[in-house]
C-alpha cells in the first residue's frame, strides 16, 4: 500500500507532466502556422483569417516575439473570462450547458471536500485500529484518514452516518437548483433564438401506404383534415442513402486527384503513377490522374442518374414526411398529441433541427423498430458482460506459440529476442487497447442500428451504453476484481444482502488505486485533451499533401466537436468516485476536485477555440446526466450500507436505507418536475413567441421559408446557389452583424503578440433582453 | 400428500356444496318478495316493477308455482344468451370487458389443459422415480403426474421446455389479440356513444393564484390566450367536503327519524324513548322523535349557512377547474399537451366521466402529491411484509393469558371450560381474518389518500396493491411457508440464483395445497357470490324496519358494485397458479378452468341481474390486466428455471432466460402498441365526431349542456329540479325510449312462471351501427 509520500510523488509526478502539455500547448498556439488548428472555431465563424496573408515570411510560420511566451498560461483566464450569455450566442447552449457537467462537480465536491477533510478526517485519523490490528505491515497513510482505521462496532460510525446524509442532501440540492436553472436556460434559449423550422415543423412516421394517393398528398390530406387551421405543408422523405454513398465516393476520389495533381504540378517531369488494386499495393500500373478522372467521371454519371430515380422512383419516397404548421402552437400541439386510432401509425414528434436530423434511420418502420431495440439489448448484455471472451481468444492468438502455430514462416523473426519480449509485452494489451478505441464507434453503430432519428439521440443513447459499460467493467471491474463476466458470477452467487458487502469492503482498498488513475487518466487525459495532437498531425499532413487554396485550408481544418458520446460517460466516472469516497476516503476528494477545475478551464477554452458542433439540441441530453449523477448518489450509499454491515455497526443499516429510499423518490420527484421541460414544448410559451411575431412582422411569409428547409443533404450540395435566400437568413442566426468589423480588420493576437483571441472588453451580449 | 381419490372426494364435496349454494339461490331468487334483492339492476333500469303491486296476497311473497322450481338451474344459459353489444348497451363496457378477463382465462387455459394432459402426463407418469425414491412413503397419485416423477438430468425435461415455449406463446397470442379487442371496443365504444361531458372538459389542476382575479377569470383569461378557438367555458371546484358531511349526517338522523315515526305509528300508546349518549346505551333520556327533528332543524340550518359560505367564500374555491371546449378536438389537443413552462401548474387531464369524479382529492397540490406518494409507498411495503406483527401482538393480547392479565375480573369467566376453548380456539384467529377482510378498504384508504381524482384511478391503484399483497402472501407465503417477514429475510439471505431453486422446488410440492386452496376459495367464493346473502339480509331488515313508500324500498336495494379493486386481484391469483402449474403439475389445470367457467357464468348473471356499476371508464383498467397476466408469466418461467436446476437440468437455464427475455420485450411492444388507446384520445376520432356532429345538428349549443355538467354532487341533489333538462338528456342515454313499453307491461317472469327476466328474442342490439 501506497504512502502519503509516494502519492505526493506521483500526484507531483502526474501535475509536472499536466504542466510540461500545458507549455507545449502555449508554445505550439503561438505559431502562426497552427493557428488553425488550435483557433478553428474563429475561423468558422469568419472571425479570423490565415496570418500567411501579411508579414514577413518567417512570421507567417513561426511566432519571434519572446514576450508572448512568457505570459504562456494566459488563456486559462482568458478561457474563463467570456460570460456565459455571450458563450451561449458563440458556440451553442448544448456546450454551455455541458460546462455546467464540470461547474456542478465543483459545486458539489468543494464543500463536501472541505467538510469531509474537516470532520471525518480527524475522527478517522485519531484511532489506533490500523496500527493495532497490523503491527507487522506498513499501513499506508492514506488507510489512517480513511474509515478502515475505526474499529469494529465503534460508536464513531455515526459521524459518517450523519455525513452521508450530509452528503447526499448538499449533492441533491445542487442537482436541484441545477436542474432548475438549465430547465429555465433551455426555455428561455428556445424562447429568445430567432425563428427556426425545426420550431414549426414536426417528423412524422410511419404513414400509413395508400394505393391511390403518393405520400405527399396523403399527408396533406390527413393534416389538412385533423389539423385544418394550422397545417402549412409537408416535405416527404426519399431514400437517398445510396446516393449519399456515391457522392461520397466521388468526394474521396476527388481529393486523390487534387493530390496527384499538386504532386504532378510539383514534379513536372513524371506522371504519377499509382496500383489499382487493392490499397494501391497490388494490380496493375495506370497513370493516376487520367484513372481518377475517369473514375470521377463515372461516378458523376452515375450520381446524375441515381438522382433521377430518387426524384422519380415512387419506391424512393418513404412513408415519412416533415409536416410544417403556420403557427408554433400548431406544430406543439401536433407533436405532442395521438394522430390516429392506431397507435403505430402517423407517429410524430418534433423534427430535430435541420443539422441535426440522421437521414438514414428515418425511414425504419414501426415493428422493426421494437426488434432492433430488442436484439440491441441482447448485444449490449454480451458485449459488456462477456467482451472479455474474443478478446482473450486474440490475446491467446498473439501469444509467442499462437503465432508460431497459425504463421510457422515467422517463426525466425519471433525468436529473436527483442521481438519476442516486444510481442509478450505489447501484443495481449494492444487488443484490450483497441477494443477501448473502438467501443465509442461500436456503440454509436449499435445507436444507429436501433433507429434514433437525430444524432442527439444517438449520442444521448452512445452515451447511456458507454456509461454502464464503465460502471460494470471499469468502477466494479475495479473493485469486484475480475472480468466482468466473473464480476457477473460473484453476484449470481451471492445473496442478496452479500453484495453491498463484497462492494463495501473493497472501496477503501482500492482507494490508492482509483487515486493513482484519477491523476493518470484525469489529469494527464485533460492536459492531452488540449494540445489536440491527432487533428495538429493530421492538419500539416493534409496542408503540405492537398492545400492548394484557401477553401482547401479550410477544408483540412478538423476542429472536431464535444462528442458528448465519449466525453460524459467518463466525467460520470469522477462523480461516482468522488461520491463513492466521500464518506469511505476523503483523501480522495482533493484529486476528483482538481479534475473537475482543470476540465472546466480547458473545455472551457477548447469550446470557445476549437470545437464547432454540428447541431444544437438545446441541452436535451441533461435528465440523462441528473439521472446518472443520482445513480452514483444510489450506489455510494449501497457501498457505504455494506462497509458498515461488514463493521458490524448493522444497526445503522435503516438509516441509511431509508436516505436511498429518500434519494430515489428525490430522483422520481425531479423527473416529474423538470423532465417535461425537456421533452414538451408548452402551449403558452408557443403561443406568446407566435403573437410577439405576428406583431412584429404582420406580413410574413412562411411557406418559402419552411419550404425546403428539410432536403436532404446530398440535394442540398447541389442546390446550394438556388437556396442562397435560405442560408444567408439561416446564417445571419449564427454572426450577428457586429462581427463583420472584425473579419476586416486582422486579428490583434499575431501583431501584438497578445496570446489568444480574447475578446474585446467591449463585446458585451448581443442580445441584452436575455438578461431580463 | 393426498392421493387422487382424495383430491376426488374434496372436489365432488365442493361441487355439492356450490350446487347446494345453486340449489339455494334458485329457490330464493323464485319468491317475489326477493325480487329486488336478485334483479335491482332492473328496478333501476325502470324495466321491472314491484311484484307487490298485483296478483294475490300470498303471492306477492312466496312463488307457489312448482313448475318454476323444476328449471332452476335455468338462468345460467339465460345469463350466456344477452350478445355482448347488448350487455355494453345494459351494463357499460366496464362490466362488459371485466367478463372478458373470464373469458381470457378459458381462451388460455382450455388449450393449455388439453395440451397439457396430452402430452406432458404421459411424459411424467411413465416413469418410476417416485416408487424408487419413497419405498416407505405413499407417494400420492397428483405426485406421479407431475414433473416429481422425473429423474434428475433426464432428457424427459426438454418435453417441459418445449412446453413451456408453446404455453407462453399461446398465452401471449391471447392476450395480444384480447388487448387489440379491447382496446378497438374502447376506442369504438368512445366513438359511437352519445354526446357526454367528460368528451369536452378536461381537468385543470394546479392554477397558480393570481392576486388580482379570481380562480374562474385566471382560468378564463389563460385558455382564451392559449387556446383561442376552442375555449368555451368552465367550472371552478368548490371545497364542498364540510358540507357533504353535514348532509351526510342530516341524512343519516332523517333516517332515524324515520324509524321512530314508523315505530310510533305502529304504537301509538308510547312516544319512543332514547338515550342520548354514546351508541344510545347512556346519557339523558329524551323524546326520539323530538330529539331528532330537534337536530335536524339545527343541522338545516348549519347547512343553510355552509352552502352560503362555499358560494361566497373566496377561500372556498380551490384552484382546480373544468374547463369544457367547443370541441372534442380541443379538449383533445388540451388533454395531452403542456401548458405552462412551470410542469407543475396547469397540469391539464381528461375530466373524469361527472359520476367518476373524486371530489374530495381535487384541491391538493402538486408537491404534496409527490409526498403522500412516497409516504404510502414505504406505508405500502411495511403494510406487505410487517402486517403480522401487529396482528400476532393482538393474538397474544387476545390469548388466555394476555386477557387475564389486561382484565383480571374477567378470569371466572374464562376459566369455564366451553368458554375457554372458544377463545383459544377463535380469537386468534379472528384477528387475521378480521384484518384480511378489512384489507380492501385500508388499501381503497391509502389510495385515496395519494389523492387520485376519479373513482375508477382509485380502484386500479387498490387492485394493483392488492395484488402484490397477494403475491406476497399469499402465493409466495403459501410456497415458501411462512410470514411475508420471514421470506423477506430467506430471500435476501439468499444469493440470486438460489431463489428461484427455493421457489421451484417447493411449487410441485404445494400442488394439492393449491387444488384445495381453488376449491374452497374459489369455487365455493363464486358460488356464495351469486346468493348475495348480505344484501339479502340487509334489505328485508331495512325492509320490515324502515320501508313506508316505494321510494324507500328503492333505496333499501344494495345492487353493489364489481368491485375491480377486490375482485381482479383475486382472478389474478388463478392466472398465477395456472401458468405456474401448466409446466409442473398439469393435475391442477382442470380446476383452474372449472373456476373461470363458474365465474363467468355467474359474474356475466350479476352483470345482468345485479350489479349497478357506479361509473364508466371505458375498460380503462385493461393495461393492469394485461400486465399482471404477464407478470404471472414471467413468474412461472423462473420458477421453472428453478425447479429444472434443482433437477441437473441446468443445461436447459439459457434457453428459459430466453423465454423471460422475449416476454418482457413482448410486454414493452404491446405497451407501446396499445396502452396509448387506453391514455389517449387520437385526433383523428375527435375530429371525426366533431364533424359528424356538426354536420347533424349544426345550430347546437354547447354551452347551457355543458355549463352544469361538473358541480359537486352537493350541489346537484338540491338544484335537481333546476337541472331537469340537463337530467333528463343525460337520462336518456342511459334509457333508450324502447323500454318506455316495457315498464308499463308487467314483467312476464311472476305471472308465467319463467323463471327470469329472460330477454324477449326481439330486443336486438340498439345501435346497429356499432356491430358494422
Amino acid at each position: 500500500m501506497a504512502t502519503l509520500g509516494d502519492i505526493g510523488v506521483a500526484a507531483a509526478f502526474n501535475l509536472l507532466s499536466a504542466f510540461v502539455f500545458f507549455i507545449a500547448f502555449a508554445v505550439l498556439r503561438l505559431q502562426p502556422f497552427n493557428d488553425r488548428v488550435y483557433f478553428p472555431k474563429w475561423y468558422l465563424k469568419g472571425l479570423r483569417t490565415s496570418p500567411a496573408s501579411s508579414g514577413a515570411f518567417v512570421k507567417k510560420f513561426v511566432n519571434l516575439d519572446f514576450r508572448s511566451y512568457l505570459k504562456f498560461l494566459n488563456w486559462m483566464p482568458e478561457a474563463l473570462k467570456m460570460p456565459e450569455l455571450e458563450l451561449i450566442d458563440h458556440a451553442g447552449l448544448d456546450s454551455a450547458v455541458y460546462l455546467r457537467i464540470y461547474l456542478i462537480g465543483l459545486k458539489i465536491f468543494v464543500p463536501i471536500t472541505i467538510v469531509a477533510w474537516a470532520v471525518l478526517v480527524p475522527v478517522n485519523y485519531t484511532n489506533k485500529t490500523l496500527e493495532l490490528q497490523l503491527k507487522n505491515v506498513t499501513s499506508s497513510d492514506i488507510d489512517k484518514l480513511s474509515i478502515s482505521n475505526i474499529a469494529l462496532e465503534s460508536d464513531r460510525f455515526w459521524t459518517h452516518i450523519v455525513m452521508a446524509y450530509a452528503f447526499t442532501f448538499w449533492t441533491c440540492f445542487v442537482l436541484l437548483k441545477e436542474y432548475e436553472t438549465v430547465a429555465s436556460m433551455r426555455l428561455h434559449f428556445l424562447a429568445s433564438e430567432k425563428r427556426r423550422p425545426d420550431q414549426f415543423t414536426v417528423l412524422v412516421r410511419n404513414v400509413p401506404p395508400d394505393p391511390d394517393e403518393s405520400v405527399s398528398e396523403t399527408v396533406e390530406h390527413f393534416f389538412l383534415v385533423n389539423h385544418p387551421d394550422t397545417y402549412l405543408t409537408n416535405q416527404v422523405v426519399c431514400n437517398a442513402n445510396k446516393l449519399a454513398k456515391l457522392v461520397k465516393q466521388r468526394k474521396k476520389k476527388q481529393n486523390w486527384l487534387d493530390y496527384y495533381q499538386l504532386k504532378y504540378s510539383r514534379n513536372n517531369a513524371q506522371r504519377p503513377i499509382m496500383k489499382t488494386g487493392f490499397l494501391g499495393l497490388c494490380g496493375k500500373k495506370v497513370d493516376a490522374i487520367e484513372h481518377h478522372e475517369a473514375e470521377i467521371g463515372k461516378l458523376s454519371k452515375e450520381i446524375a442518374e441515381e438522382r433521377e430515380r430518387v426524384k422519380k422512383d415512387p419506391k424512393a419516397i418513404m412513408p415519412a414526411a416533415f409536416v410544417s404548421f403556420k403557427s408554433r402552437w400548431g406544430a406543439a400541439v401536433c407533436a405532442q398529441t395521438q394522430q390516429s386510432r392506431d397507435p403505430t401509425s402517423w407517429l410524430t414528434e418534433w423534427a430535430p433541427e435541420p443539422c441535426d436530423v440522421y437521414w438514414p434511420n428515418l425511414p425504419i418502420p414501426y415493428v422493426s423498430l421494437a426488434i432492433r431495440r430488442l436484439i440491441m439489448a441482447v448485444a449490449f448484455f454480451f458485449l459488456t458482460f462477456f467482451f472479455m471472451i474474443p478478446i482473450a481468444s486474440v490475446q491467446a492468438l498473439a501469444s509467442i506459440e499462437g503465432l508460431e502455430k497459425v504463421a510457422p514462416f515467422l517463426k525466425p523473426i519471433i525468436d529473436m529476442k527483442f521481438i519476442k519480449s516486444v510481442i509478450q509485452g505489447i501484443l495481449p494489451g494492444l487488443a484490450l487497447k483497441l477494443f477501448l478505441i473502438f467501443l465509442p464507434a461500436i456503440l454509436m453503430i449499435m445507436a444507429k442500428f436501433e433507429g434514433f432519428t437525430s444524432k442527439s439521440s444517438l449520442e444521448r443513447r452512445a452515451a447511456t451504453r458507454y456509461y454502464l459499460f464503465n460502471l460494470v467493467n471499469v468502477f466494479l471491474g475495479s473493485i469486484v476484481a475480475g472480468s466482468a463476466l466473473e464480476q457477473l458470477n460473484t453476484f449470481i452467487k451471492q445473496s442478496a444482502n452479500e453484495i453491498p458487502r463484497t462492494i463495501g469492503v473493497a472501496v477503501p482498498l482500492r482507494a490508492t488505486f482509483f487515486i493513482t488513475y484519477i491523476m493518470v487518466d484525469g489529469w494527464a487525459g485533460i492536459a492531452g485533451e488540449i494540445l489536440m495532437l491527432k487533428p495538429l498531425i493530421i492538419y500539416h499532413l493534409k496542408n503540405f499533401f492537398l492545400v492548394k487554396t484557401e477553401k482547401d485550408r479550410e477544408e483540412a481544418m478538423d476542429p472536431g466537436s464535444l462528442g458528448f458520446n465519449t466525453g460524459e460517460p467518463q466525467i460520470q466516472l469522477y462523480f461516482l468516485l468522488g461520491l463513492v469516497y466521500a464518506a469511505v476516503t476523503p483523501a480522495l476528494l482533493p484529486f476528483i476536485v482538481i479534475f473537475f477545475g482543470l476540465a472546466y478551464v480547458v473545455f472551457r477554452h477548447q469550446i470557445i477555440n476549437v470545437y464547432n458542433q454540428e447541431y444544437e439540441s438545446a441541452a436535451a441530453f441533461w435528465p440523462d446526466v441528473h439521472g446518472r449523477i443520482i445513480i452514483a448518489l444510489l450506489i455510494s450509499q449501497v457501498a457505504l450500507i455494506g462497509l458498515l454491515t461488514s463493521k458490524k455497526a448493522a444497526q445503522s443499516t435503516p438509516f441509511l436505507i431509508a436516505l436511498v429510499v429518500l434519494t430515489i423518490w428525490f430522483y422520481t420527484f425531479c423527473k416529474a418536475r423538470y423532465e417535461p421541460a425537456f421533452v414538451r414544448y408548452p402551449l403558452q410559451e408557443a403561443m406568446m413567441k407566435d403573437t410577439l411575431e405576428r406583431a412584429r412582422e404582420p406580413n410574413l411569409n412562411l411557406k418559402p421559408y419552411l419550404q425546403n428547409a428539410y432536403i436532404h443533404p446530398v440535394f442540398k450540395e447541389e442546390d446550394e446557389e438556388d437556396e442562397f435566400d435560405f442560408k444567408s437568413e439561416n446564417e445571419s442566426v449564427l454572426v450577428p452583424t457586429k462581427r463583420q468589423s472584425r473579419r476586416s480588420t486582422p486579428a490583434p493576437s499575431r501583431i501584438s503578440g497578445a496570446s489568444s483571441p480574447s475578446l474585446p472588453p467591449e463585446v458585451v451580449p448581443e442580445h441584452p433582453e436575455r438578461a431580463s
